[in-house]
This record gives structure tokens, C-alpha cells and sequence, in this order.
């Protein structure tokens, strides 16, 4: 299935609330064979870290009583997929998957630490290549 | 008045300065002309449940020594419209109000605890039928 | 170099990660030869006025152990450019900075506060104007 549309996602953020919509997007938009990529800047750039999906919080923790690990219950419990099971099926679903390498040199992230889902590297360049040819394009 | 094109914004945020810059655009842009949906995902479905515009609070308290109640002083004498008049003022100028429903089953928001300018509720994919069809597409 | 191309991006946030991340894909995007407009809202008018870029700080302090003085001097070592440098190299390369004109009116802020590379004043309408015939439309 082929919709001819695309997507692009600027995954910023490492709040697991962000990178959870992020994901549940870009799954659902590959799904529907809308042709999608995401890149990884800065925070974002932890969430596909080797045990990054884990380590990643609530933007915040108070509001309405919502806590992480309270959501993670919730989730769990509402069968809504975990944010490692997520980048496993954003990958199966063809999504792909782009590390910045800036982020990568900044903040001193080797190949190699990031999850196996990610095997692309790519700059602005690339992002802009692909977000001037896409129907939507979020920064999140 | 109708120009052909079109606009999604996903509020994702529940914080009041980009809940009023969401409902700012939406409003602007119904007016243009510009056919207008709006996706309450994550916090920013708190934003239109029964009494959460008034709860809603500046994302950055301190900076500038900007608070959330002198910010509501200074609109106020600005003659700008509070979010409880904005979202209104959507509805009226036909901006199209969904309800996220995996954020409603998951934060257990029932339909009728929302505003009764919500009137339509809907999944990723709806959001994804909307926004490939659309100009300019945001995620606040 | 004119692609036909443009790109649309509203800075709203004031934290030094993201308005670098804006600045990065402007100034990426008008050297590839994609015609680009900045907007400056809310707290992201804050980083346009005199004495502003340096006023900023990363939107997590902590995470991984990163601050924005850590930050700064990796940025320098990498050869990174800082903000301050990103907005001139923005307006030399041809990239539009508008003020949002609302902002400016409830924050206090008036037109010689701001830098002089932001040449322009602009409201909702304008912003829509630019983003309706835009490829990218990004919000930061």
C-alpha cells in the first residue's frame, strides 16, 4: 500500500508523553502507507539510545495527579504498546529511522549506543530533502 | 469565504501560552477562510474539559518575571480574548474540535466531562486524513 | 539559488536547545535555497532582544548531566556556531525574522529593544499568509 503522501517528524524532545505521540503518529501514518520519516535532535536523540526508551518522563509529573509510572500502569493496563515496543513496530512499518549527527558529535554519542532500529545518520540537509517533498511535517 | 486551503494543529500541550498561541492561529486562520481542525491529545485535552481553560498555566513562570495570573492582568487590559473566549470563538468561526480518544480511555476523561464545543472524537487516524490533506499542519 | 521552495517556522520558545534547533534548520534551509521566514512568539521573542540570545538556557538542565555552560563550551570546541552568530548568519542569508506584533504588545516590549536583524512586525494574518504557501511549516 502506497499513498503516494509522506510525513516527516523531528523528534526534539525526551519526554515520554512527546515521544510516545511521536511514535504512535509515525506508526499510524506508516501503517496507512503514508511514506515517513523521523529524526532524532537533541533529547530526542536519548529516547533511541540502548535503554533510552526506559529512562524517558512525563513533561510533567504533577499535572491532574499523572505521574510516570502511574502511566506506564495505565498504558499497560489500556493495552496502549510500551515506547520500546513502539520504535520496534515504527521500524517493522518501514519508518525511518535518522539520527542527528550534530547531536551525535555534541553531546558524544557514539554509533554504537544507539538502539539497532536507528541506521541512519543524517544532517539538516537530509531532514530538509525529505520534509520539502512531505504533506505533513511535525516538530516535536 | 472559503480560500481552498487548510490547517491542522495537534495541542498536545496543556500549558496556557501555547494553548492561547494554538487558538490564536485557529481562530485567525478560520477567519482568513482557512478550514481549520483542532486535535486535543495528551495535556491538551485538559485545556477543553469543563473548567480546564481557567487551570491552564504559563509554561515558563519566571522568566521575565512573567506569571500566570499577571500574564490573564495584562491580556485582560489588552482587550485580549481569554482561552475560554478563544475556544468559543473557534467553534463559532467553524474550527473543527476532536477529542484525542486514546488519551480520553487512557486519562479516563469522559465524553460529557468536556466542553460542549468538542462535539467530534477521534483517533490517529483521523487526525492522519485531515493533516495529509492540509497546508499547514503544527504541533504545539 | 532558488528552489520554489519555502519554509515557515514559529519560534515560541525561549530555551536555548530549541532556538538553536530553529536557527539550525533556518539558516540550513536558506543556504540550500529555500525561501524562509522566522516568527517570533511569546517567550521566543525573548531570544530576539538585545542582550537576548545569551539570556538563554536549555529546556532540561539535567538530563544526562547536561547544563547550558557545558553546553556552550562543547558547542565551542565542535566549532559550533552559538546563537548570537546563527541570527546574523540567518539575516545574511536572507531569512526572514518577523516580531509578532501581539507579543510585543503584551510583553512591553517595543521595536528598539529588539535586534537589528529582526527588520520586520507582523501579526496572526501574516504568518498565515507565509505559511499557507509554504512546503515546511514548523512550530518551536
Amino acid at each position: 500500500m502506497n499513498t503516494g503522501k509522506s510525513m516527516t517528524i523531528i523528534l526534539h524532545s525526551g519526554d515520554l508523553d512527546k515521544a510516545l505521540a511521536g511514535f504512535i503518529l509515525a506508526t499510524g501514518a506508516a501503517a496507512k502507507g503514508i511514506d515517513t520519516t523521523m529524526f532524532f535532535t537533541f533529547w530526542g536523540l536519548m529516547v533511541v539510545k540502548k535503554g533510552g526508551p526506559g529512562k524517558s518522563k512525563l513533561s510533567k509529573m504533577n499535572m491532574g495527579g499523572l505521574g510516570t509510572s502511574w502511566m506506564k500502569k495505565v498504558m499497560k493496563k489500556k493495552n496502549v504498546a510500551t515506547l520500546e515496543e513502539l520504535i520496534k513496530d515504527a521500524k517493522e512499518l518501514g519508518v525511518r529511522l535518522i539520527a542527528c549527527e550534530m547531536t551525535m558529535d555534541l553531546m558524544g554519542v557514539p554509533k554504537d549506543s544507539l538502539m539497532p532500529e536507528v541506521t541512519e545518520i543524517g544532517g539538516v540537509g537530509t531532514y530538509l530533502d525529505f520534509a520539502s517533498k512531505s504533506n505533513i511535517n511535525l516538530f516535536i
